[in-house]
Formats: structure tokens, C-alpha cells, sequence
């Protein structure tokens, strides 16, 4: 299971201007226990329906079935269509769990409408090959239809009698746009649960059909996600890893001014995690002009060569959360290959080398008093990176009871679509 | 030429509270314009040497040269092994100038020892059509170095009499280790100049040896970076885009509390512009713990999906600046294609909804009061890229005399290093 290393948060270590105490961080455990189970106690309310997604049986089956049927096709691309919470999740999920060069079937996610990467992309792609899964609740959502609109002309130029194969549609059970298209159309169709939140939505048809379509043993991210829900249940608040997550994190900010959160795993495969993290906290927490806190993501190693100065030296109002990964299923070996003045990287694994910097790091933003935490995690597989989420997830949670604020809403972005389609109308 | 858009950064239109007035930021500008002339005058000093580089039409000769020599290879992968300043100079360039897919070659840049991604890559690799940039001034950059030895293994099993044409070294003209490396195994170099730093290094042999492997206008490059530093000798400081820049975000962090400075480019394009400038910002700036500004990278319209939200309502502490393109080269229009209740959408460019969902999140942002400026550029070209490089290293100069750090080194960064060393030797 993963585990969470506290002691560079702790005064012990990084002094009382910067670190918080253990007993403070015990206490306000205890004192916040009864959030953990009032967040249980609305599983079936509006947005806390995440809480009851590792449980949905009958999805993983129609999608098993789904993607058997879908093999016929020999699809060498799968085409998200997608933004935001209909995006980083299925990103998040291929760069953990697939090759990082030459997947079959490529997974690619298209989550923004920039003209040139749209054209270059249809200039790449066999169409007689791809697969497109759009994916919006309301059908409505202004970049997953535009891209959509230019899938469908260009199949329906090419296939004009069989272009729907070409689509499934991911959207709200029974209203919207994309609901009313389906219909119409004929086209194969997942349901996005109604009380489930984008951002919240990783673990339902919207981060698994793409993933499955992939080849990701999705039974292992749900299994891992119950397995930490569980988890989350034990009874002495203090053990609980959502609730000390949390607390750390209100803490450090409240008490010690650290407004950032920077989320820095170690290893390419998990940073999108981090990307993924970034929209759960910001869109949950940011609604408050006084509080709440801000994310940054960033990667080890390669961010030593460019945020580190800032962490270490710079102002002293960050968090660092280390993602580090204790055994790396490859895990290239260099042997006696460099000359005598770096001789001591020779016949070592990489993953000897990658942990030795994020320890070098680590420690050495403690000795500089920035707090800095770290979650191992055992390996990355489905099921670790599906516990790993429905962490986050709680945690999450329990930050908007803890901010005081609804984590499941967005009301700040109204605004900004509004005169868009002002402008475009 | 880029232009600056500073409307939502000024009292009149977002408020005291937030803004600045037009009377402040023109008085600082001609207070501070000393700084523009103290800058050119240091620019035979060590750090200030990236001033020069544009001149250096005895190093264009000479890549290209390399380059036609090289094409007899017909190279498919061109890899870069590189971090920091080594490695994001290329990804930005790559990613505005190239091909999005299906790029020959393809320019890869491994600026991590992610094992698995390491792994999945030297798997995917045809050695035999590969040529590998290895790029470290000082040659023991523990990144670099254990990629390069890991790539040599591979190539001295595979070809063991001429694996040294599968390499390219940039490095120091006379110290060091891949110098070292270089003459004893009689591999092609190109020189680092001493007196530029890695994160001003993209107009130097660094960024331009990959780019014009890849086939990048590096002419064009440093022909922009050449105009953009001329233009920086406009004799009215408060027209001078650079002292202009740099004022704003200097005021904004110490007169208004905005401490993170986002770039947000408006197409994936220029996306990765954003994570140089971070790089450049936080390692140039980041000395000192009462001040000095956290940069955050963002993607329009992808993150309106994502940040935006914490960005309109959450703590106001936040500089946005926005690239817009002004004209996208590739531009798929839609046809009348998507139903009546998104029919607003058809028949339009993609660059016309991108565009007016950029003026929606700025005038959004605007309206509750967080400050925001856009720069303008008039297309993506190697022109336009090099004068963006010039305006910013030259806006983080004079951001170093404002804040008065050295910003040129990086002293925060050599703890973690020795750690590091301690654990692997």
C-alpha cells in the first residue's frame, strides 16, 4: 500500500518557523476525525458519488465487452476528445501505465483547440483506423465539439455510410447534446454519472473507456481505489492517509503561509498525476480570495535544473509533495561504461540513481526549512495508481470541508464562456 | 513585432486594489531606464554574454555545415541528452516550429533518467538511424552523463568500430569532461560559450545545433533575437518592451502582493515557451526569501478547464501574462456541421474561437480584478521565437538589478548535488 514519510513537515526537523509540531498535527487529526466520516455519510450526495465509483461492477463489464468487440477494428489510434477533468485523467492513466514510445493502439488525447497541433495531428492520422471517444456531459463544452465537428466531416467525406463506427460518445445518461446525437445517430454511448464531478471522474466511464480501449487493466485501478477507500476508514484519525494529507496541507497553509503545493514525482511516468492533482485542488479549493492554495506541478529529476534554486532559496511559502516510486518495473543497468570522474554512477540501476537525487533534494529542502512530504508508492501498476487517486480524491474532499468551501463546484469560469460565446454569436 | 497589451495590469481598469497606475509604471520605467544602458554595457561580462550571441554568424556557418554533412546519415532520430538549460531551449523550439506528429527526424529531448521512459525509449530506438546530442558544459551533469552512457553501451555492442558517429557533443571549448571524452575518441563538438549561462543558452550552439538537425530556420532565430535586441534600445524607457515587462512584474509583486507570475500561451505551440521562461525566472530570480515571483506554466484554452476557476476566485496574488498568436499558419475551419444549439461554432476558424475564448479569460480575469497582460505575436515563425527568447532574458536581467540578486547563478542547488554524490559513491 502506499505510505506517507510526514517527518520534513515536522518542527523536529525543519524548526518551528516553518515545520508544525506532532502533537498540533495529532490534535487537529482527532478534532477532524468526524469530517472523514461526514464525508462517507454524503457518498450519495451531489458530487461526493466518486466515493461509490471502485463499486460499479456492471460498467467494468459493458466496457470489457465494449473493447472486445472493438478489437475487431484493429483501431492504431484511440482519439480522446476531451477537456479538463474529460482529459487529465486518461492522460494521467497512459503515461503511468503504457509504453512512453510506440503503443498500440496510440492513445492521444486532444484537449485543446491550438489550430497548427489539430492540423498536424488529421495530417497524421489513418482515419480508417482511429477511433474517436468524445467526451462531455452537457455535449455542449466548446473545444471536445469543435474537434468533434472536424472528426465527423472529415469521416463522414470518407465513410459516408459507416462514419458512427468511428465515434462513442461519453456523456450525461439522459440529457445534452451529445445524448440527443447519439440517439439520433446511432452512436455507441457511455454514461458519465450525473452526481460524479469532471474532475472527480477518473474512475468512471470516463478515465476507464479510454484506458481499456488502450489496453489498461482497469479491474486493478478499481480494485486499488476500494482497497484505499477501505483504508480511509481506519479508526485512529491520525493513521488516516487522506486525513493527515489534508491536515498537513491546511496546516502548513493557515499556520506557516505555505500557499503553494508543488506535486513533483519522481520518474516521467507519474508526472501527469501531478498535472491531474493540479485540477482536483485548484477547481475544489479556489474559491476564496483569502485562502487556498495554489499548484504547481514539477518533476524529478529534471526540475532540480530549474526549480530548485527557487525552492530551496526563494521565498519560503511552498509545500513539496514527493510522488517516489520504491520499485520500477524497468529499469535500465549502466555498466562499467563512464570514465574514473564519475566513475560511482557505473554498474548502478537507474532507479538507484533517480532515488538518490529525489533524497538528495529532499533533505535538501528540510535543511533549508522548506516542508516537504513524500508518498511511496510500491509500484507503479493499475492498482497503486488507482489507490493513489481515490487518495487524492478524499483528500480533496475533505480540504472543502476544511477551507469551508464547495469542492464540488466552479462557478468562477461562467463568466469567461459567456463572453465567448458572446463574441462568437 | 511583439507587442505588449497592458490594459489589465492598470488601475483605471481593474482597481486600486489590484492595478497600477499608468503615472507609477512610466515613472518607474524612467527612473529605471539606466538599468537597459547598465545591461548593454555588461554585455562582455559572465552572464550578460547572451547578448552577443545573435552575432555569431562564424557558428551558423559552421552547424550548417555539420548539418549537410549529416543529412548523408538520414538520421530518423535526432535525441538530445541534456537537462535544465540543455533541454528546454530545443523542446520550446521544437514544439513551436515542428511538425506536432510524424517530425523528420523526430527530435527527441531526454531530460530525465525516468527509468521506465528511458527504457521504453531505447526499445523503441532504430540505433542504427540515430544520433545522439549530448550537451553538459562541465561533462559530469549526472543526467546527461548516465544517458550518454547508457546510449554508448548500446552503440559500441551494435557498431564497434564508428559508434562515435552517433554522437554530438556541445560543451565547454577547453574544460571538462566530454572535452575530455571528445578529443580521445575524436567526437564532433560544439563549443558552450563560458560567459552564458545554461538557461540563456537556447541562441547558442545548445538550442541551435538540435534545431537546425531538425531542420529549424535558425537564421531566422537569431535574426529575431537580433531585431528584439535592438529594439530594446528604443530611446523612451517606458516604451521599452523588456523594461516594460520587467517593471509590471516587479511592480505587481511589490506593490500589489502578486507573487506567482503565469505564462499562459494561447496554442500548444508555444506552450513549452512557457516552461523555458519558468525555468529562466526561478533559477535567475529565486535568491532571496522575503521576495521574488513563483512561476506557474498554463495552457490556453486547456486550463481554463483546470485553473481558472482558482485563478478568477481565489487568493488575488497572481500576474497572468498571455502570448496570443495574431495569425496561426495552419488553421482547420469547421463547416456547417454541429447542431443549432452550438451553431454559433460552425463555419468558423479554429483560430477565431481560440482567439475569442483568450479575450473571454482575459476580460473575465480583468473584471475580478486580477491583473493580466498579453503579448502579441504576429505569427509563430523562427523569427518571432527568437525575439520572444531576447525579450525575455533580457526582461530577467533587468528584473535581476531590480530585485538585486545575482541573476546568473545558482548557489541553492549545490547541497541536494553533494548528497546526491555522497549516497552513490
Amino acid at each position: 500500500m502506499l505510505q506517507l514519510d510526514i517527518q520534513n513537515i515536522l518542527k523536529k526537523k525543519i524548526g518551528s518557523n516553518n515545520g508544525i509540531s506532532d502533537l498540533m498535527l495529532n490534535n487537529f487529526c482527532s478534532k477532524n476525525g468526524k469530517l472523514v466520516k461526514q464525508v462517507f455519510r454524503n457518498k450519495n450526495k451531489l458530487g461526493y458519488d466518486f466515493l461509490n465509483l471502485p463499486d460499479d461492477s456492471a460498467l467494468l463489464r459493458k466496457i470489457k465487452k465494449f473493447v472486445t468487440e472493438q478489437k475487431r477494428n484493429k483501431w492504431e489510434n484511440i482519439i480522446v476528445l476531451g477537456i479538463g477533468g474529460s482529459a487529465l485523467g486518461a492522460i494521467a492513466i497512459r503515461d503511468a501505465l503504457l509504453p512512453a514510445f510506440n503503443q498500440k493502439p496510440r492513445l492521444i488525447v486532444l484537449d485543446n483547440i491550438g489550430p497548427k497541433y489539430t492540423a498536424d495531428l488529421f495530417d497524421d492520422l489513418n482515419l480508417s483506423k482511429t477511433l474517436f471517444v468524445v467526451i462531455s456531459k452537457s455535449g455542449t463544452t466548446t473545444e471536445p465539439m469543435v474537434l468533434y465537428g472536424l472528426a465527423k466531416e472529415r469521416l463522414m467525406k470518407k465513410f459516408p455510410k459507416n462514419y458512427q463506427k468511428h465515434f462513442v460518445f461519453i456523456t450525461d445518461p439522459k440529457k445534452g447534446l451529445l445524448r440527443k446525437i447519439a440517439k439520433k445517430e446511432n452512436i455507441t454511448t457511455f454514461d458519465i454519472p450525473p452526481k460524479v464531478g469532471g474532475r472527480f471522474s477518473v474512475l468512471s466511464s470516463v478515465g476507464l473507456v479510454p484506458a481499456a480501449l488502450a489496453g489498461v487493466d482497469i479491474n486493478g485501478l478499481l480494485k486499488g481505489a476500494h482497497l484505499m477507500r477501505e483504508a480511509i476508514k481506519v479508526k485512529h484519525p491520525e493513521k488516516n492517509p487522506a486525513l493527515l494529507l489534508a491536515s498537513a496541507q491546511y496546516l502548513l497553509d493557515h499556520k506557516k503561509s505555505k500557499s503553494i503545493t508543488v506535486m513533483m514525482p519522481y520518474s516521467n511516468a507519474l508526472f501527469k498525476v501531478g498535472d491531474w492533482y493540479r485540477q482536483l485542488l485548484a477547481e475544489s479549493i479556489g474559491k476564496n480570495k483569502d485562502t487556498g492554495p495554489t499548484p504547481v506541478n514539477a518533476l524529478g529529476t529534471t526540475d532540480q535544473h530549474s526549480q530548485l534554486q527557487l525552492y530551496v532559496e526563494g521565498p519560503n511559502n511552498k509545500l513539496i509533495i514527493f510522488l517516489r516510486i520504491l520499485k520500477h518495473i524497468s529499469d535500465p543497468k549502466l555498466g562499467d561504461v563512464l570514465p574514473k570522474e564519475i566513475g560511482y554512477l557505473n554498474n548502478k540501476k537507474m532507479s538507484i540513481i533517480l532515488d538518490a537525487a529525489y533524497t538528495g533534494t529532499a533533505e535538501s529542502l528540510a535543511k533549508h526549512q522548506t516542508p516537504n512530504l513524500t508518498i511511496e508508492i510500491p509500484k507503479v501498476d493499475a492498482k497503486n495508481l488507482g489507490a493513489l487517486f481515490m487518495l487524492f480524491e478524499f483528500q480533496v474532499a475533505l480540504l472543502g470541508l476544511l477551507y469551508k468551501v464547495d469542492a464540488f463546484s466552479q462557478p468562477g469560469v461562467e463568466h469567461s464562456k459567456q463572453i465567448t460565446k458572446k463574441l462568437l454569436s
